[in-house]
């Protein structure tokens, strides 16, 4: 008997490579990465590839998901919505939500999962620094947990696992540095392909969370504010 | 104020040519087809737009899903599995269930829902006659739409509506005339394009369907078994 399986859904951001860390602990894992018309996809893709050799995964898998960009409605997409500068202290949806996007995501990891005789899917999210992205709530991944268990077989069992769902960024940093989690090898930033932005809602978090770990972040900046 | 706005999902097939009929009484309709890899796509593909002509849907969109067919694990979508011979009796899943397909066919149509405002998604999904895929159940879409309501902006509401889930086919081919529904430009056949099979299982139905409402099934068939 080999190891459970796992699919674990991989950006090539920092919250998703240690959740594929954690994952490695417990499972043979599975890296699935998604390409849906990000500003910086091919960044995005390297750093997935990159993050998936260091953590020699058993099978890499990247679906093109062009129709998030097509129904639009998210400045991650659609470039006729300009980035907002990082607010941290807003309470409003950003300009980079895109409309339901986490549950595209996972069905296609369920699927995925199911075909491959996974028991598991790993997702990176953050409730507290996702910016109040309404699916990436742990109330959305229980109720889309128990549409998995009502939508397969009766002899599967999926667990959709968001490991650093409670975690704050430094928090994150910290677990990533502990489990040795290729950080060095990781893309956030949501404008720049070359050297992260430092001022996108997502270089901030990032930014902050290294701060607040008291390590300084390996990835290249064109400016480095400090975030409180 | 103009109408409501509903997302019907609609393959081409006749179960979604006469949800989008029953939507359309009480919403204006944006129409949303998948091609996946089915075999018979292009064939789906112009019923989709025939009907849509037919029925005057507000919009059209066409997605295509290439990652249910690179996943695998269906005869719908991997052609080194065959298609089952009908068995109306039997209570396996038969190989054409695509694993957890509706789950990714909903998120897509839930996020062009979330954009376009509208506050339902129609899917024409039959529980009884679905031959046992575990996500065309009741309980599925219920779950579902728990998970919608988790996963998307507080202000958006979105309903999942299977108007046919409980109806049998023959229940479906009576509304469908009630309707007006175009029921003569629908397709449904899983391996031909030319004239229906008449053998596969969505043949089978269909045929059974019609027969039982009294009804000829206006599309040509290569062969028109009797079912029971």
């Amino acid at each position: 008997m080999g190891r459970d399986r796992a699919i674990v859904l991989a950006s090539g951001g920092m919250d998703s490579c240690v959740s594929a860390a954690i994952a490695q602990r417990t499972h043979d894992i599975a890296m699935l990465h998604f390409s849906y018309g990000q500003r910086t996809e091919a960044r995005e893709l390297k750093a997935f590839h990159d993050v998936a050799g260091a953590l020699d995964a058993a099978s890499r898998l990247v679906i093109r998901m062009g129709h998030l960009a097509a129904i639009g409605g998210s400045s991650l997409t659609d470039t006729s919505i300009p980035v907002s500068p990082a607010d941290l202290g807003a309470r409003d949806i950003p300009s980079s939500y895109v409309p339901f996007r986490n549950a595209n995501l996972l069905s296609a990891a369920v699927s995925w999962a199911e075909v491959l005789g996974a028991n598991a899917v790993f997702f990176g999210a953050v409730e507290e620094d996702s910016s109040g992205y309404p699916d990436c709530r742990k109330s959305f991944f229980q109720a889309f947990e128990a549409a998995v268990r009502e939508g397969t077989r009766p002899t599967t069992e999926i667990h959709i696992i968001t490991p650093v769902i409670g975690s704050t960024k430094a928090e994150i940093v910290r677990m990533g540095m502990e489990l040795r989690a290729p950080l060095h090898l990781t893309w956030s930033c949501y404008q720049r392909e070359d050297r992260a932005c430092g001022v996108c809602d997502s270089c901030a978090l990032r930014l902050r969370g290294f701060r607040e770990a008291g390590v300084e972040d390996p990835i290249p900046y064109v400016t480095r504010p400090v975030y409180t």
